[in-house]
């Protein structure tokens, strides 16, 4: 299996790209990636996958066997051999502009843009919204954990639960861009250079005769590294054998019962012995508002493993990510492309979203506009990432997607940053888009009644 | 990369790894992989990811630069070298008993069962987490969206809202297990031999100047596969400039509106013109409500294409799947292990899940008993499928799996099957069970007082 397969798209984008090279049809088409609503529970979302993509656009080509496939493919049996020698040749030659990872962004705000001949922009489709769909819902969920721990780091913790390793894999990184410390996943660890954590299972524990010597064999092999589990049996009874061990481990991990009680008994046993640098892990079944609510009660946690709720954004599983035709340059004419059927409408032209500031340094509005306006003191989101199938630079630091998502979630309104309020940030749409709008939707149902 | 790393784990499971390794702890451990609960709105479950979890198991090494990133990670500075040696030799040498993909099972019975040296077992759970976990989860929802369509074809869309490509790409298989006619992945169809499908999007409408003209152009090119899009701009015209075509599509999607009317609409107009044999084909954010609401309302539609909900299983995006320390042998001794934590309680010895079967020929019960239990008549669904490492046998056909996933679902009672009640089917823990579990806990206590 190839990773960059041509093959990694759904059947239509396929039988459209033989319909184009078939009938001879030359467009270059640009196409608009953007997330149609809210889920529920969000104020914004952050920007992630664009690397992925970038890696795929680069590298995507059909090998000699996947032609095959589809040459006795019954829906390609009337398709002429132009077009398999078409997939035989093809490369991405397109320009892409796009967000950098980690910014935050909102409905109807084109995340990325491609710029291609209409059946290579095609073809590419199904990858581009499956790769930003998935790691932009991940960060977005992880910026609302880290946001709940108040400063405590969070680590991801959720492989296990993740639809699939390779979906683990890049689940760590995408909510280690939405701000997490880290993962437990050792190969996002080693792909990506994200520190990675780990404690020890209930098995461990478990596995021994008695608790006390688990911990005991644990912490000679790991002297500097321990996050002994208390929880297998007795927390209190787990801490104090600890305790009489005299050898002080990294931290104590609780993975179930009353955390914000245990917690603070935990804390208070351990500083009175004097071992107020132990820190207090605590896991299972966490997402942002257990957090918030632990927190709430005096809770005494000093970092949060988190899994299936950052591995799945499971109150949010999905984006509604869509990928709209918005311009289509044909014969030296430029013709722009909107839909507008009920509660799907979308905006044509090529686009730009200025972000602007207020007095406060936090952000206060954004503006959908064409792509050449500008916006005296507005910060233009979308930055040119690749030029005929070529990236421009090289791939961003993943520290520096984790930074900008910090620093951008904390420029928000607070209304908007908050965990529990459903205040809106506004975005709006520049009068010369709207005009264009106006023009391409009095076009379309001219051509409609046709 | 390798896709057989055996960096794809939780960091824990290494350090426990070598944790054993160092102590010389020798035992052979067995772990079960159960789901604890049902979640919302499921009666039963459907196992699937079998495959996948075998070929890791297979094929999983460390590799010379894997092993070099574990040297430099902090967490093993004081790891002597006798666990890298240990890691550069690794091959998992298990074995293994599981239930077969597409069997329908229940909370509390082991879906797979691993009997390996205990670092063996703990460094590849996460792996079999992720997969079994996440397959089961979609050929479960599949189950039941199959089983809404009353016989209509239904075909997984959802690649694009799946977490991530590959993620998408297993969902089709499992989707498939679960019933699913085909996918429209078509690197699904390349590796697993599944069916693929696909029609046209709205930029193929839009990008020609006229519907009428998208549509002849289409069918030129694909004259017998043709499945052409009718609500870009209007269903009706839409429908009316294909007859006037005089060119007979194989069918025509519905992708939003109003599904039942339209659908009742067009079916009616189709026949009118003599074309009984197109297929009316409906899509949009369509799942197993939607579609017996549809079929409720009378709508005439012969095929769906199921997105989001097939590809995330959006209600229940996580199962709560285990793999749990339940047996070890060690120095000749056996030592049943089980789990006694408010809410996750675990059974302890190698089992297996009795089913029975009733007169009228659905099945009955099920009985998780030990290993060695035998019931007249029941089925034991726990078969060998590894021994030392190796697979016994070839892999199952896809087909196969499909297939019995469909008749253990019609041999539900029809409670259980039921898309709306939450009729609970019956499963018992055998006798002999229950009474290995007494002497399991009453030795714990034991040892938790000590």
């Amino acid at each position: 299996m190839s990773l960059h397969s041509g093959l990694l798209t759904d059947l239509y984008e396929l039988t459209m790209a033989a319909g184009y090279v078939q009938t001879g049809f030359e467009a270059r088409a640009t196409f608009e990636l953007i997330v149609r609503n809210l889920p529920a529970r969000r104020n914004y979302l952050v920007a992630a996958g664009l690397e992925q993509a970038l890696e795929f656009l680069e590298g995507v080509t059909f090998g000699s066997d996947e032609i095959e496939f589809l040459k006795k493919h019954s829906a390609f049996g009337g398709v002429g051999r132009e077009f398999f020698e078409y997939l035989a040749g093809f490369r991405f030659t397109g320009d892409v502009w796009a967000m950098p990872e980690g910014t935050v962004f909102f409905p109807g705000e084109p995340v990325l843009r491609v710029t291609a001949p209409i059946a290579e922009a095609q073809i590419v489709e199904t990858y581009l919204l499956a790769t930003i769909n998935f790691q932009a819902m991940i960060a977005s969920k992880a910026a609302r954990v880290v946001t709940a721990a108040q400063g405590r780091p969070v680590i991801e913790f959720g492989t296990r639960r993740a639809h699939g390793m390779e979906s683990g894999v890049l689940a760590a990184r995408a909510a280690f861009i939405g701000g997490c410390e880290g993962t437990s996943n050792v190969e996002a660890g080693r792909r990506f250079g994200i520190s990675t954590y780990g404690t020890q299972a209930h098995s461990w524990i478990m596995a021994h005769e008695d608790e006390e010597e688990a911990f005991r064999k644990f912490l000679e092999i790991f002297p500097d590294h321990s996050v002994l589990l208390v929880d297998t049996y007795d927390v209190r009874a787990a801490v104090e054998k600890i305790l009489s061990l005299g050898r002080k481990p990294r931290g104590v991990r609780l993975d179930s019962g009353d955390l914000a009680a245990d917690s603070r008994w935990v804390r208070k046993r351990l500083d009175e012995a004097g071992w107020k640098d132990v820190l207090v892990f605590a896991s299972g079944d966490l997402d942002e508002d257990r957090i918030a609510s632990l927190l709430e009660q005096g809770a005494e946690i000093g970092g949060f493993g988190v899994g299936t709720s950052l591995a799945t954004s499971n109150d949010a599983p999905a984006l509604g990510v869509i990928y709209k035709l918005v311009e289509l340059e044909r014969g030296g004419q430029i013709h722009s492309a909107a839909k507008f059927s009920e509660a799907k409408v979308t905006y044509p032209g090529r686009k730009q979203v200025l972000r602007c500031t207020g007095a406060d340094g936090k952000y206060s509005e954004d503006v959908i506009a064409l792509e050449e306006e500008k916006l005296a003191g507005a910060e233009a989101l979308l930055v040119p990432v690749m030029r005929g199938g070529k990236r421009l630079g090289q791939a961003a630091e993943l520290n520096v997607a984790r930074e900008r998502c910090l620093e951008n979630v904390a420029r928000l309104p607070e209304g908007v940053k908050s965990l529990t309020g459903m205040a809106g940030y506004p975005v709006r749409h520049s009068v010369r888009l709207e005009e264009l709008m106006k023009q391409v939707r009095s076009r379309v149902e001219r051509v409609a009644r046709i």
